[in-house]
């Protein structure tokens, strides 16, 4: 049973892996009164190269994981469940559901239209790049979005299939990353890409290297977006429009945040500080075979 | 149950992915009156990244859908999943069942020992090298293995986490698996491999690469071992010894391999094509649903 009506229940935050906790980050500091539950489906990480049927299917049972825990909302903090499955979590469950697109987009959307601002009517409006994992392309999700919040704004994009990988084993910096990141930029650059969207939780890990390989390619600055604070606001948006109470009682800092995997939580845990520093609770395991 | 008393029930093989495939086709050669059933696990791919106890549970289904198949054997084409749960399907299941780990630290061994042979008795035995993934190289298994063949060869391992995202890519050539290669076969030269296994059943669609790096690192060529054809004799043996019988009527060649899979079958039966040619057979999907 969903607990929407408890105020101080938690917020419920679920990602294929560690990729999501970039978004309960943001949370974290824009929402500093709620407790977050963050789960990571880490026995069946990545999602992004799986079919819609199958991510559908994962994104059900971790849908359920967290309601029986009594959350009072879900935050979808995956690009490809929230591309492929949330219009259907919405129908199938009866409590808020934010995903990461939709602010995604919106984040986009004012980049390209300052830009557009600072570089004056004369010349062309820069379209807007998105990369992300082949689910997520595939579906046509951030075009949809985007189409949405503006006739004017083009999108292109490009499935960026190894940088979940390189974010997962930690590879962040160096000549792998800077090459495989060019090889997704490249196209996106050329097709006239003016502002880049990072269509997957995990690559504001790689946001470095894909700010200087836009900029060396472009031949100059490329602004680039990510979902995380923006979905955080949605959530905090929800509240202040009255469809998601708000905590009355705090919690103390130090308990804020609690983390689940499906899998062993060692690695897990040792990954979370890249994530979210030093202060990264302890992750613990629940049992896929229960749920 | 399963079907081991008949001598026309097929073979069953299983891997995380596409992986297995390398063995299935070695197989094909090697037991050319043999049926073979496929299952690549491609909802859960990959396995090398995590936990034992999540492999354990992977494979445990994996074996059952096969088994429900009527197979008369099942082929572990996983080098997780041989090191780190082929005792265990030993104990619980009712059939012959063999893994590639012993087969591939065989080929290993009798490599070693031939160059050892042709180098003369004045210089050093070489070490033999694995690449695996991180589930493989932490459980020892072949350290474990190469022990029962030999008291004198030593053993060096590095897990190269990286590979397999980029053969399930398709991304074989280039410098981004040449860097990565590079990372990985280096620290193994440089401990004094003089013999590379593959310790995983993706790595052979990199072995040119391997090949290459391996040489330019030591300053002469290394060679290079799989565990796909030394697994496809160790049917073949188990058979000559009386344990498993042979199969009785041919197959026609074009419906000697079915291939199964967890997700969708598109990009699967795609990427079979670079392992078995243009003949592969289309996938079909099973539902895990059910199993």
């Amino acid at each position: 049973m969903p607990n929407a009506l408890d105020p101080d229940a938690p917020l419920g935050v679920f990602d294929s892996g560690l990729g999501g906790l970039t978004v309960a980050r943001a949370m974290l500091v824009t929402l500093p009164a709620e407790r977050i539950v963050y789960l990571g489906d880490t026995a069946r990480v990545p999602y992004g190269t799986r079919s819609a049927q199958t991510v559908i299917r994962y994104a059900r049972t971790c849908s359920r994981v967290l309601i029986d825990r009594g959350v009072k909302a879900l935050v979808i903090a995956c690009n490809t469940v929230s591309a492929v499955a949330l219009e259907l979590l919405r129908a199938e469950l009866d409590l808020p559901i934010v995903g990461v697109v939709q602010p995604g987009a919106r984040a986009a959307v004012a980049a390209a239209e300052a830009m557009a601002a600072l570089n004056g009517a004369h010349e062309r409006l820069p379209k807007i790049g998105v990369l992300g994992t082949l689910g997520t392309i595939n579906s046509g999700a951030y075009p949809r979005a985007v189409a949405q919040l503006s006739t004017r704004l083009e999108v292109v994009a490009e499935p960026a299939p190894l940088l979940v990988p390189l974010v997962e084993e930690g590879w962040l910096e160096g000549q792998v990353p800077e090459l495989a990141v060019e090889r997704y930029v490249t196209p996106l650059i050329r097709a006239g890409a003016g502002v880049i969207v990072l269509g997957c939780t995990h690559y504001p890990l790689l946001r470095n290297v894909i700010e200087r390989v836009a900029a060396r390619v472009a031949g100059r600055d490329v602004p680039v977006v990510d979902s995380a604070e923006a979905t955080a606001r949605e959530v905090l948006e929800l509240q202040q429009s009255g469809r998601l109470p708000p905590a009355v009682h705090a919690t103390p800092a130090d308990r804020r945040l609690e983390l689940l995997v499906t899998d062993l939580p060692n690695s897990f845990s040792s990954a979370a500080e890249r994530f979210l520093g030093a202060d990264a609770p302890e992750a613990s395991q629940i049992d896929l075979k229960v749920i």
